[in-house]
């Protein structure tokens, strides 16, 4: 362990940094010596925004998306409307549709797909939440947003066998997403084009 | 600004995180997920220690080197030759050597090299403090571990001249180490040679 040669606090940091996904030990010494020698307020903002994150944020209990206000600011928003429900997968993805600014419905994060490989079925994800929404019988349309890859079509299907018994038109974004990509990246163009030719799945 | 549509905290904790060398917006966003996502004790142990490294490290008031303990545990360790001090530019450099188990002397940490271009003199270097131990007449050789590149070779020759009129040896790492090459980043047998190999500058 080279970091144990350290003094032991920059050793915790550097073991600590080292964690986080795609951080190698060299990158977590590079961090640790920059938040040591960057000016004091740099290394407490982040560590303020780490403990306030982790004590306010949460899943808002109607959408399931992440907030630091219980329900969320798209949930209440009285411009938005909630007839029209847009199921994705991530936090991210909401984020990237939002950017389109041509969706007016609300949303509903799944956190996640169906991977039986994986060990994700459907009590993983957020769905009994959504069906809970659709009960209520003012929704007239799902938009089935998951990724366009085996794990998002796989979950799309699911919950279109689901709704549709229920009278909704169940909708999938059209393929002007290239297969196999994720939604987080596309563009705002892209994005756009697949909302507006979205297609009733039969 | 993408990450405005995020929770507020959360888009606070993205913005922090981007803020740190090499992380960019969508690496900054997935370490934030990923910290939300995580057992609460992941973030929390990295706030913490993000903290206490700010707090608790210092440079150590002999050598220079960052500790958490003054002086620090090279310094006062009385199986160390405080005779040979090797000099070197960063604390990473002693951590490489410290890899090498040869060396039994003592450290001096310059915390950067000579670099007109970048506005650094020898103002900026902890040299003063290099001076003041040399002062004592105990050191019988200092050896000068700067980086084989421009600055570090600029560095050496710049205290070589004001070492060698006191009488010391001393001596620079033999080029075994590629030139242009970073100390942190060799290898622990390119290490011992260069050190084993030492000359004395005439």
């Amino acid at each position: 362990m080279k970091q144990m040669q350290y003094a032991g606090a920059l050793s915790r940091l550097i073991g600590e940094l080292a964690r986080l996904p795609g951080i190698g030990s060299k990158t977590a010494q590079r961090l640790a010596f920059y938040l040591l020698n960057a000016p004091p307020e740099v290394a407490v903002r982040l560590a303020d925004a780490i403990r306030e994150a982790r004590e306010k944020v949460r899943r808002c209990s109607l959408c399931g998306n992440l907030t630091d206000v219980d329900p969320c600011p798209v949930c209440t928003n009285q411009n938005r409307n909630n007839g029209i429900i847009c199921v994705v997968q991530d936090p991210r993805d909401v984020v990237a549709i939002e950017k389109y600014r041509g969706f007016k419905g609300v949303y509903h994060v799944l956190h996640g797909a169906l991977s039986p490989l994986a060990g994700v079925g459907p009590e993983e994800l957020n769905i009994k939440s959504l069906l809970a929404r659709l009960a209520g019988g003012r929704v007239q349309e799902v938009i089935l947003a998951t990724n366009p890859d085996v794990e998002g079509d796989a979950t799309a299907l699911y919950l279109a066998r689901l709704i549709k018994p229920l009278g909704i038109k169940v909708t999938r974004l059209a393929r002007g997403l290239p297969v196999g990509a994720h939604l987080e990246y596309a563009d705002e163009v892209t994005l756009g084009r697949a909302i507006e030719g979205r297609r009733e799945i039969e």
